[in-house]
C-alpha cells in the first residue's frame, strides 16, 4: 500500500494545471496519502526541490492559469547522471508514485524513468496543443481555443471595418487541432495545418474570386507547424497584390483563467491519477475520450496523433 | 428529393443558436436547397412570418448570443387550430422539412406536429439546461456554465475578502447539470440540485464545523429547481446565526458570446440536420454524446434525463 | 520624520484594493519606510492582527479582485473601548501613520479616530459606488461598471430574442453613478436612481407607446437605492400587462479582475498616500478629479455627493 | 439653420466608433436633422457612397467593435481632383456639416477640406493610440489598454510558471500612452516608448541583477514606435544569454466590445458634435480632458502631443 506520492508539472504550462494539482493534493490527502509537490518539473526531482503539501496549500489556485509548481526545461534529465540523481530523491523521500502533469515530452521522460527505476508514474494529459495520441481532450486545450477565438472575434471587427486580409498564427507545432477549432468557431475563411500541405495558390485563387463578388475581408488561421504568419501574409500579397496583415497569438494562448471544461477535466483527472497509483497502476497517461476518462499506455500516448481533418476542413469551407 | 426547408428557434434562447442557424442556411444552400427562416418559432409558422435566407443573410452572426430568428412562447400552437394554420404555412410555402432548434418543449411540439401532418422535423438540441435525454451536451450549456463560473470567480473575491457565506442560484429547473459543473469548476463548498433532496441541516453542520477550524468563506451553488437562493440563505442564517448573501444569476447566463465549444457543436449539428432531412430522416433530435453526433428519437429525447450525480457530488465534497 | 506606517482595507471590498496595497507597500519600502498590513480593517487594529510587509509580500496581487488584507465590519470600533484598544496597537507598534483604503464609512471612522488620538490618517477612495464627495472616480467603480455592462450585454441578447422587458438592479445605495454609466453604455431604455423620484407611470406609458410602434424589448436599470428589481418588475406588469423579468446583479459587481483604470488609479493613489504621510499630511482622502489626483478633507469627503444627473438622464432618453 | 449632416469614420478603426455613430444619428434625428452615413471614410464622399440613416439604422451597434460605416485609406483625397469630387457630393446631397470620427490623419484632412470648401467639419477624437494633442482621452484607448492588459495577465501566468523574459509589443507609433498604461497596470518590469531613447544596456543590467537576487520572470512592454519586440528580445538574449520570448499584440487591440468608458465617451462626443454643428462651429476636434468635453482647433489637435512620462516611468520602476 502506497503512503506518499509526488506531483510535478513539466513542459509548457497549460491552463488547468493548477486545478489538477489541487485535485491530486486534496484527493491524495482525503485518501490518507502524503503528497509532495516538486518544483520546476524534473529539475526539482534532480535537485531535491520539493515539499509536503496539505489541503490548504492549494487554496485559491483553482481559477489561476500557469502552475504554482512551476515548470522548466531540463536537459539534464536526459542524462544517466540526472536520472540517477532524480531516483535518489525518490528514494530519499520515500516516494511511492509520481503524478506527471504535462504533454508528450513529459510522458516520454516519465516512461523511461519509471521503467528504468521501477517508479510508478501516472501522467495527466495537459497540453494546449491537444496532441496526445489516444486522448480526445487534454487539459488546457479548451482554454487556449477560447482565447484564440476571442482574438479572432476582435480581429474580425477590424477585418470587416477595413476590408483587409488577416493571417493569424495560433499554437500547434505538430497538430492542427487548435487551428481547426478556432477557424471553425471564428467563421474564418481558410486554415492551414501541419497535417495538410499548404496550397497558397488555391487560397489566393479563392481570395481573388471572392474579391470579384464583393467578399473583401478574410481571416486565415495558420497553425505554427504549418508556416509563419508573416511569410504567408507576404506571399499572399505577392500573388494577389492585396494588402495583408499578420498576427501571431503566441503565448497569449498559453495563460489565462482556465475555462470550466479545462478545470473540470483537470479535477477529474487529478482524482483519477491518485486512484490509479493507489490501485498499483503505472506507465499510463490519463485523459478524456468519448466523454469519459481513459488511460493510455505512455508508449501509445507519445505516438503521433492522427486527426481526422477532412470533415472539419470541408465544413469550414462550406460555412464561409 | 427535398427542395426547400425551413428553420426556426423556439423556447428559451441559448448561446449558439445563431451559429446553428448559420450552418443550416449555408449547408442548405451549398446542397442546392432553399432555406427559409421562420420568425418567433411556432408563432411565425402559424402566422406565415418567414422569409428566404441566402448565404449572406447569416453573415456576422456566428459570434452573437441570442437568435436572429427570435423566439417566443406560443400557446396557440397547442391548439388544433394553431397547428392547422401552421400546416397551411408549410403547404403554402412548399416546405419539405423543418429544422427545429430548441429544447424539450420544442421537440415535444415538433414530434406532435410532425407526426400529425407528416412534416419531417429534425431537432437540434439547444438548451442551456443541458436536459435533453440521450444527449450529453447541448448547444449553449458550455457558454452558460462559463458565464456562471465567471460570476462565481468574482463572488469568490468578496467571499474571501469579507469571509462571508454566499448562496448563488444558477439555471436548471429539472436538471442539476449547470449547478454541478459550476460548483466543481468554481471550487464551491456545496451544491443543491433537483436530483437530490436538499439537506440544509447537514450543510449547516459542515459550515459550523468549518468555522471552528478557520474556514470562514463559503459559496453554495443551488440549481433553480432545488430552491430559491433567498430562502436557502435565510434558513442558513437561522440555523447557524452566520451572515449570508443570496445571488440569482438568472438570465445573465442565457446570453453572451457563445464559447468555442457551443459554436462548434452548433455548426456541426446544423450541417447534420440538413443532411438528415436530405436523407429523409424525421422525428429526431441531434446532439453530442461521447464525443460525436448522435440522433435520438424525439420521444426518447423528451423523457426525463437521468444524470449520474453521485461521483461528481463526492468529488465536490472531497475537493473543498 | 516618519518611520513606520500601516495600511488597512475597510468596508465593502472593491476591485483595485490589491493594487493599492501593492503601491503603498512598495512605495513605502522604496522610501525607506516600514509598512505593516492590518488584517480585517479596524478589527485587526483593535486586536493587534497585523504584520510587517516587504516588497515580495505583495507579488502577484495586482490582477486580483478583493483584498488580501481582508475587510470586515467592526461595530466595536464605534465604542470608546474599541478605539482605545486600536490606539494601543498604534502605540505598541510605533505606527506613525495610517493608510485607510475604503469608502465613506471608513473615512468617517478614520476622521474620528485620527482626530481623537492624533494619528495621521490618509484615505484612499475605494468604493464601487463612486459616492465620495469631491472625488470624480474611486477605485473599483470602473470595474464594477464594466462588469455590470457585460451583464447588460448578455441580457440584451435575450431581451432582443424573446422581446421581453428586463429590470436589472445594480449597486448604488445612495448614488446613481453606476446605474447611469451602465444604462448609458448599455443602450438601456430607462434608469431609476436614488437622486430622482421613480415615476413608474411615465415609464409604463413609454413602454406601451413603444410597443405600439414596434419597440418590444426593454432593459431598465435600477440602482439598489431607488427600488428593488422584483418590485418594479411586478408593478410594470400590473400596469402594462406585459411580461417582465427581474435580475439583481448584486455582489457579482464587487469582484473580478480590476480594469486598467481601476488599477492605474489604485497604484497612483497608493503612491500619493505614502508621500502625503511623509509630508506630514493627515485627515484627508485621496482620489481622482478632473484627470488628476486630488485630496479632500475627510469631513468634506463624507458629505453627500451631488451628481449632476440631468444631462445624462436626457442623453439616455435621446439615445433609445 | 442646418438641415442635413453627414457622418464618416476614417483612419484605423477604434472600439467605440459604433456608439459614436449611434449618438450622432440619434441626437441628430432628435434635433430634427437628417443624418447621412458615408461609407469607407473620404472614399465614400468622393464616390458618393452614402445613405440616409434613421433612428433604427443604428440599433444594436452600441456593443460592437469596429465601424458599421467602414473605414479605408484614401490617397485620392490628397489630390485636388479627389477633394473636388468630395465637395461635389457635399453639394449634391446638400450636406450642411460633417462629423469626422477618427484620429490625427483624419483631422488633418478635415481641416484642409473644410477650410478650402467652407464645409463645417467637427471631429470626434477616436484613436486607440490616444495621440491627439490637447485631448486626454480618445474613444477606443481605454478598450485597447484593457485588451492589452488582459494579454499581459495571460502572459504573466507563463512568465511566472516558466521563469522567462517576455517582450510584448503594443500599439503606439508616436505615442507611449498605451504602453505606459498597460505596463503600469500589468505590473510590468520595464517599458520602452517613443518619447524616450531605448537603453537596452540599462535594462539588461537590471535583469541580470534581478536574476542574482531571485527575480527570474520579466515582462517588458514596448510601444511599436520604440522598436520591434523580436529585435529587442534578440538583443536581450545576446547581452544577457537568457532566453526570451517576443509577442506582438497588433490588431488584437484594435477590435473587441468597447468598454464602458469608450462607449460613454463616444456617446457624449457624438451628441456634442451634433450640437456643435448646430451652433455653427467648425474646424474643431472634440474629446475629453480633465473629466469633461473639450473642443480643440484641428490645427492644434494634429500637433505632436507631449506626454508627461517621467512620473509614470518612475512609478513603474518603483513598483516592480
Amino acid at each position: 500500500m502506497i503512503k506518499r506520492i509526488a506531483v510535478l508539472t513539466t513542459g509548457g504550462d497549460a491552463p488547468g494545471m493548477n486545478p489538477a494539482i489541487r485535485a491530486v493534493v486534496r484527493c491524495g490527502v482525503a485518501n490518507k496519502l502524503e503528497v509532495m509537490g516538486v518544483f520546476r518539473g524534473w529539475w526539482g526531482l534532480i535537485n531535491g526541490d520539493l515539499k509536503l503539501l496539505d489541503h490548504r496549500s492549494v487554496s485559491g489556485i483553482i481559477s489561476q492559469g500557469g502552475t504554482v509548481l512551476k515548470t522548466a526545461r531540463c536537459p539534464e534529465f536526459k542524462t544517466e547522471e540526472g536520472q540517477e540523481r532524480a531516483f535518489n530523491t525518490v528514494k530519499k523521500f520515500a516516494i511511492d508514485g509520481l503524478v506527471v502533469i504535462g504533454g508528450n515530452g513529459s510522458f516520454s521522460a516519465a516512461h523511461k524513468f519509471g521503467s528504468k527505476y521501477n517508479v510508478p508514474c501516472i501522467g495527466i494529459a495537459a497540453s494546449i496543443d491537444n496532441d496526445i495520441n489516444g486522448i480526445d481532450y487534454t487539459i488546457g486545450a479548451d482554454t487556449a481555443i477560447n482565447t484564440g477565438l476571442c482574438a479572432i472575434d476582435n480581429i474580425r471587427d477590424t477585418a470587416t471595418s477595413m476590408e483587409r486580409i488577416f493571417v493569424v498564427e495560433v499554437m500547434g507545432r505538430d497538430c492542427g487541432f487548435i487551428a481547426l477549432a478556432v477557424a471553425l468557431a471564428g467563421g474564418c475563411e481558410d486554415v492551414f495545418i501541419p497535417e495538410r500541405p499548404v496550397d497558397l495558390e488555391a487560397s489566393c485563387h479563392d481570395i481573388v474570386h471572392g474579391n470579384l463578388i464583393g467578399k473583401v475581408s478574410w481571416i486565415i488561421v495558420v497553425a505554427e507547424g504549418a508556416g509563419k504568419a508573416n511569410d504567408i501574409a507576404k506571399k499572399i500579397t505577392e500573388i494577389t497584390s492585396l494588402e495583408t496583415r499578420a498576427i501571431t497569438l503566441g503565448h497569449i494562448q498559453r495563460g489565462g483563467r482556465p475555462t470550466a471544461l479545462s478545470r473540470d477535466l483537470a479535477l477529474n483527472l487529478g482524482k483519477a491519477a491518485v486512484e490509479a497509483l493507489m490501485r498499483g497502476e503505472k506507465d499510463k497517461a490519463l485523459g478524456f475520450s468519448a466523454g469519459k476518462i481513459v488511460s493510455v499506455d505512455f508508449e501509445t500516448a507519445i505516438k503521433k496523433k492522427e486527426l481526422n481533418v477532412e470533415n472539419i476542413l470541408k465544413l469550414i469551407k462550406t460555412l464561409t
